[in-house]
Formats: C-alpha cells, sequence, structure tokens
C-alpha cells in the first residue's frame, strides 16, 4: 500500500464542502470512524453517525457556500497510518461568492488503509476554550 | 520494536498528574510534540512549550490532587506509530482525598518510536461547544 498523500484527503475535503456534497464527504471517512467534533455532540461513532452530521451541516446553508482552507498543515506518514493535524479556516460565502463570516478549527485526522485506499479512522477537531468564560476561540 | 502498550502509557499519565511530577509527565512527550489543549491556547509546539503548561498547572493546585480517569478507550496500534482515544474525567481532590469538582475532555494521542521508547507525538483535548452559547461541554 503506497503511503497517504494527504494533500489529497485535504483537497478531498475541500471539494466535498465546497460542493456541499454529502457522499463525497462521508467517502474520505472509514465505516468505523469515531469523530470528536467541535459541536453539540460529544463523539459520532461510525460513519452513518457522522453522515447525519454533514448532512445536517450541508442542508442548513441554503444558497451559501463554505470555502475550506488549511494552514499550519503537519504530517507523520507511515505505511499503516498516518497523522494530520492543521489549523482550518471555514468561510461562509454568500451566493455571489462574497465572504460573510469565518472561523478557525484545530483539526486532527488519523488515517489507515482500508479495500485498497485510506480512509479516515479519526477525527478531532476542537477550540481552545477561555479559562475565565468558558467560551471558544474561534481565531488563532 | 514492540507495538505500544496503550495502557502503560495511560497509567503513566495517570500517575504523573496525580503526582504533580512535571519531569515524569514530559517523559510520556517527543522533543517535537504538537499539542492541541483544551484550554487557553491555540498551539502548543515542541515539549518546552508544554512543559510550562504542565508545570503552572501542577504549580496552581496548591495541595490539592488531580485524579484522571480513562473511559471510552479505544486503540489502532502499528508498529510505527499508534493512536490512542478515550474520554478523560478530571478530578479535583481535597488533600484530605475529597472529590471537590470533575470535569470530562476528549482525547487523542498519536505515538511514534523514537530511541527504543514510544513517545507522544501529537495530543488533542477537547470538549464540544454548545452552538447558542459557545461554551464549552465539560461532562459527557
Amino acid at each position: 500500500m503506497a503511503q497517504l498523500d494527504p494533500q489529497q484527503v485535504l483537497d478531498a475535503y475541500i471539494a466535498a464542502v465546497y460542493a456541499k456534497d454529502v457522499e463525497a464527504f462521508v467517502d474520505l471517512y472509514d465505516d468505523q470512524v469515531s469523530v470528536f467534533d467541535m459541536w453539540g455532540e460529544w463523539t459520532y461513532q461510525g460513519v452513518e453517525a457522522w453522515r447525519g452530521m454533514v448532512t445536517g451541516w450541508f442542508g442548513s446553508l441554503g444558497n451559501e457556500r463554505v470555502r475550506v482552507e488549511m494552514q499550519d498543515v503537519q504530517t507523520v506518514l507511515t505505511d499503516q497510518l498516518a497523522l494530520i493535524h492543521a489549523t482550518v479556516t471555514y468561510s461562509g460565502l454568500s451566493a455571489e461568492g462574497v465572504k460573510l463570516r469565518s472561523m478557525q478549527n484545530r483539526l486532527t485526522l488519523v488515517c489507515q488503509p482500508k479495500n485498497g485506499g485510506w480512509k479516515i479512522i479519526h477525527e478531532h477537531s476542537s477550540a481552545p476554550a477561555d479559562l475565565t468564560t468558558s467560551k471558544v476561540i474561534l481565531q488563532r
């Protein structure tokens, strides 16, 4: 099995979100994925739970789109397991492409070869919380 | 290199926190570790930055101690890289051992063999944020 091409995973994530393509998004993940997501839920266990999150997210966007940019990307690649972590900027765009708002998350992805391709088996996204207010800090 | 024993890493983490032993805690981490921590900072890059966090944490405890418990532990182990993720309960104990408060985090650890032993090369801890208040939810 060839090593993971991390840029390919990140580009596919960016493209699926921009296209609001649930199937392309879900296809990045293993059936048994466990996700520690930024918002609301403690854990999404399995790709069907995760599909529910992304279906709701994309469905809530109306005629807006989300542009994703990856910064501070670091990777550790082996034949059997791969780590990617990054700072992600999510920008909400109007139907005309005007930037309406943006926020940043810290993203950790762990990928494993499955049936001849690499799949995300664990994702953890978050922003640090302010010790005084307990509110998350959404800009680096 | 033998595969990682995840229980050994978790037990060593629990023991170092309970003992407030900065050196034992820091020894779990690689020099080049990158940490996405729950509180305050976007990233700790390198073990010296992380030593600063833990020195401040343990130093702030006075005569209290912190008991750590790991639940929902899942692991993916290979010869070259290992993933551990869990729900962590941190309980503040009085000098007499009485539980004063507790909170839960989601914890991701990625470990790599370094100089004959396994070290944590990436850590991500967080709690999910409430979409309405932006406050973190500190109980599963």
